[in-house]
């Protein structure tokens, strides 16, 4: 059965679900994408895993985030005592954390350690990283995926956590969507005018030094694990949520949209674009512009409960309910 | 402390946590609210309850819905076998469930019984309920949130069940809003060109005939249950997620928009009006329109991961994280 014969296989099925047809409105497409993707009827999503992966960027000498460097490696400590926001979603949504040193400045003892180095290079000067950090970037998020996969887990998620880092994915959002700096580029953790401009010159000057390969030349570490990630998980036929702006720049990477679901849409102005590219509408509009994978927490519920509903309703025939 | 002390209160909490300010977007406000409404910082969300009002309507007789009016009965006792949407969202979100007959043309044994009657009156030619059914029945809605509270619930959603029913919130929906029936009217469960018809019809004979008391002319045993709900849970200081279009008539009608959560955006058109009347976006935008507390279901998952940040993050001074 194709790709398309599975997503009618689950429409027949809706349909004999005590419901009104069409009734769970988007809900309904999404159990029916898992059926695809998974090729069975018999969807699950009871073990959701969401991995979050950090590291540091050259880019930070520019002056483009209000936070200093330190707060990457201040942060994963945090996600390590379970006091982010990221913790506290995944405790209340009973979803499985890991936390990934894909290249801090400073190691954090305690973490996932996959470092490629303490930090990407400055794109403003040189490519961010080599072909080979790339490479090992991008297989540690494959693997990232194999592990998950090999400990039950059913529904994936990602996320990220690198000081500079939406001046990196707005670099690779202008890259790949060919929009202007200033259409892609937002306040990210919160950047006043003047930083704003120094980030704005600094994806300039990037975007005019490397013409091509906008993942080795601009991006980080994280971003090359987390498109690895969706790859791994596609490979495994698992479906992966992304989260905002930096971890959909990952995705729209990846090329692999039929495995993706997007979560929520970012406060960023930059994530537009990258959602256009990955052709997905999100599930949530919160206004929420926090990364760490908070927004693929939330939609893993609501997946969940897609999911729930497909597998767990009545038919009207089982359930003795008149049809039309 | 005022309300408004209350929410300062909180903002001043969010603006300690380890995130950028702001970065949870409508998240924060929601776990604002909920320290406003209870008047402590030490706010929880640990204890859901989603309760279901269900009833038959009068108004059915005027061909207003495409399923028979059995179908009350028949999905009641699906509720109670587990079979229905919400119950699928109920044990994946593992929120409890109760289930409460109003007025169901046949008793299903098993229900909650608050039967008012079996069915209201046709509004097209009488009040739907007496002033006595009407007042009984809101006072039905209010003891439900008493038991709620009793038995230590922190957070209350509801929805409903009653073939006919988006005919009788329709006509609320014009009465309170003023806009014309065909602003307010649409499909339901699935009405075709015919069915339409007849709904517009009934709801305009039901507008002429009845220029005053919507609830108790136009509305359901399970709407006024609802609209007491609200009340119930507003009087006891809970926060209470209304559903869809029928359950935010029932909000709507209640006046005590400072406790009410709106889930999400149905698709029935009439639904945005009485979102204006409260004041309110709804949190979830997925194009469902299925009612039984479904979009409670999903917003009571996005609440309580609002309240776990709130809650359960650390502040940057206790983290060691550099705020700026």
């Amino acid at each position: 059965m194709t790709y398309s014969d599975w997503i009618d296989a689950a429409r027949q099925r809706q349909l004999r679900l005590t419901k009104p047809p069409g009734s769970l409105g988007r809900l309904e497409d999404v159990a029916n994408r898992i059926v695809a993707i998974r090729e069975t009827l018999d969807i699950t999503a009871n073990r959701p895993r969401i991995v979050l992966f950090a590291a540091d960027h050259g880019v930070c000498a520019e002056g483009v985030s209000p936070y200093p460097q330190e707060v990457t490696a201040q942060m994963a400590l945090n996600f390590l005592r379970g006091g982010a926001a990221i913790n506290a979603f995944a405790r209340a949504g009973q979803i499985d954390l890991k936390v990934v040193d894909m290249g801090i400045a400073v190691p954090v003892p305690g973490l996932i350690d996959r470092r490629i180095a303490a930090g990407t290079r400055n794109f403003c000067l040189e490519p961010a990283m080599t072909e080979e950090q790339l490479q090992a970037a991008v297989d540690a998020g494959k693997e990232m995926a194999d592990d998950a996969v090999r400990d039950g887990c059913d529904i994936l998620g990602f996320g990220e956590m690198g000081i500079g880092n939406t001046t990196s994915a707005s670099a690779i959002a202008a890259a790949l969507s060919g929009q202007p700096v200033e259409a892609v580029t937002g306040t990210g953790t919160g950047a006043d005018d003047a930083c704003m401009a120094r980030k704005r010159s600094a994806i300039q000057r990037g975007l005019n030094l490397h013409p091509r390969n906008p993942l080795q030349c601009l991006g980080g570490f994280e971003i090359a694990a987390m498109c690895g990630f969706c790859i791994g998980a596609a490979a495994h036929r698992i479906p992966v949520v992304t989260d905002g702006f930096i971890a959909t720049a990952a995705a729209a990477l990846a090329k692999v949209p039929e495995y993706v679901f997007a979560s929520h849409r970012s406060a960023e102005p930059g994530h537009a674009y990258l959602l256009a590219i990955l052709g997905q509408e999100p599930l949530l509009d919160l206004g929420m512009r926090l990364g760490e994978g908070t927004g693929a927490a939330l939609a893993i519920k609501l997946i969940q409960a897609s999911v729930a509903a497909f597998t767990g309703m009545a038919t009207f025939d089982s359930a003795g309910v008149s049809n039309k």
